[in-house]
């Protein structure tokens, strides 16, 4: 059964020439009034709705990281030369760097998933039940951790999974110390009120590569100029345990890392169940259950 | 003519293990007596000599620096399609990084080798007459900066060049403002007291790779473990105009730069006069003139 299609608001990879167009969604959204009770203050929503990006410090205890660390090594050794579509490699070896869909393969990430931790502020900012769209563990190794180039993971949520309005929201739970040093995740503050159109048009199965390096739905330089230009950038440091929440349209990215220290996180989305996943805006297939959730399940606290 | 072999106290490719060894010569010379009257202070020599490296802020004006900004565009243009040995490309494009020996080639960073500012200061580190032992321009664009791996400039000066002693010093003349996005130059502090020895032997005409990508000369992931364990590491931020300058040895390597920031600098290196090049410990032929200096004159002021 086909869903009703809500209207491309956001078209991108359709045109010529790349835009910059005005957001046209809330970032904290309030209509049924779920805002005002959460576990974010008044403080940190203001600040998430100007920057589109919050530092939660030190959310998970040491004893839980050592415990997801351990997990996490688990699961990369136990996928080491599986030929799963889950299992990303960097683009220049074969080595490891991202599993997908770790809520619903593992038992413990599953519990993180549905930490009310996470859980709460995402309900909150939301203003919704919500559900997991996408969940990953990320290994940016030491020494050779490759760079990660600018992109708004909603642009490629809308236009490859049909995501149809910016109203998700994304947590990365730091294993290791953030620091100015090992490759960090860099954002443009305010970016989030912004939606950058791309040019290009999407390759069939573009997921299979585009996970490894991505090349099509990158924003162009000039917008990329315009928006640090204006907002300039940030690169929160925090401590293993702390988490970051960003904003789906949020633009982010990341250096290489060529220290001794690795950078390892947990990532989970939430989407909105009022948000529910459409036919891809690119008028292609849509992309795999391990990417992107298409048979949302309320999440059960 | 051969010169006086001075023996090797820093072999290093020769052995098919890495090993940490103890730095045999002062970091700050000061038999001669130039130390003390020269215009770094004791507080600034002292954390010279502990650290390997001092920022020097704002020592060139806004102006000079648009100066050598428009020099450089003027040099980089002229060299676009240049086949000389001293342009220097990206490992994976054609784009131009550096250009070699311009205190040679180029009146104004001529003037710039001959600058007090620079020239006071290594006479006063290094206790003697000095004179360039390289030059060079650095361009790190923005949206596509390539990473440096971590490296000791005196184990390739001293293998590849002939360098007997740890008696050198360089300069960086920083175009732009270093910042903690756009992969500014990472130190490990004190490292300068330690010999990384690395293992690999250097293949005959090395520098034609190795100015682009190195693959033989690099540190060990043990060493440089245990290095960043002991002693950290740092990534001074400063505005443009400012100078970096650090000792020959102190362990140092750069992220990539994915932000619309560039990160320009101009190079200049002085070695002692009592500290003149030999043949090179590799035992193969050296490297040519426009990398390292074999005809050293006595810098004129």
């Amino acid at each position: 059964m086909q869903q009703t299609i809500v209207p491309d608001v956001y078209p991108s990879r359709v045109h010529d020439r790349p835009s910059i167009e005005a957001r046209k969604d809330p970032v904290v959204y309030r209509s049924n009034g779920l805002a005002a009770d959460g576990p974010l203050t008044a403080d940190q929503l203001a600040q998430y709705e100007r920057d589109g990006f919050l530092m939660l410090e030190n959310l998970f205890t040491q004893t839980e990281v050592e415990q997801m660390r351990a997990e996490m090594a688990r699961v990369l050794e136990e996928n080491e030369g599986s030929h799963s579509q889950a299992v990303i490699r960097e683009p220049e070896s074969e080595e490891v760097r991202s599993v997908f869909a770790i809520h619903e393969t593992d038992t413990a990430f599953n519990r993180i998933s549905r930490d009310s931790r996470l859980l709460d502020r995402a309900r909150q900012l939301l203003d919704s039940e919500v559900y997991v769209h996408q969940s990953r563990i990320n290994f940016k190794p030491g020494f050779e951790g490759k760079e990660f180039y600018w992109h708004s993971d909603f642009e490629t949520w809308h236009v490859e999974d049909g995501m149809p309005r910016m109203r998700a929201v994304s947590f990365s739970i730091l294993l290791d110390d953030n620091l100015p040093f090992n490759g960090s995740l860099m954002l443009v503050p305010g970016s989030h009120k912004h939606f950058i159109s791309c040019v290009g048009k999407t390759p069939e199965d573009h997921y299979k590569q585009s996970l490894r390096r991505q090349e099509v739905g990158v924003p162009d330089r000039g917008s990329l100029t315009w928006l640090v230009d204006r907002y300039g950038l940030q690169m929160p440091s925090a401590k293993a345990g702390s988490v970051l929440m960003f904003e789906c349209n949020t633009m982010h990215g990341s250096n290489s890392n060529i220290t001794p220290l690795p950078r390892r996180n947990v990532f989970v989305v939430y989407n909105s169940v009022e948000n529910a996943l459409q036919p891809p805006y690119s008028g292609g297939k849509p992309r795999p259950g391990f990417v992107a959730a298409r048979k949302p399940e309320l999440v059960v606290r």
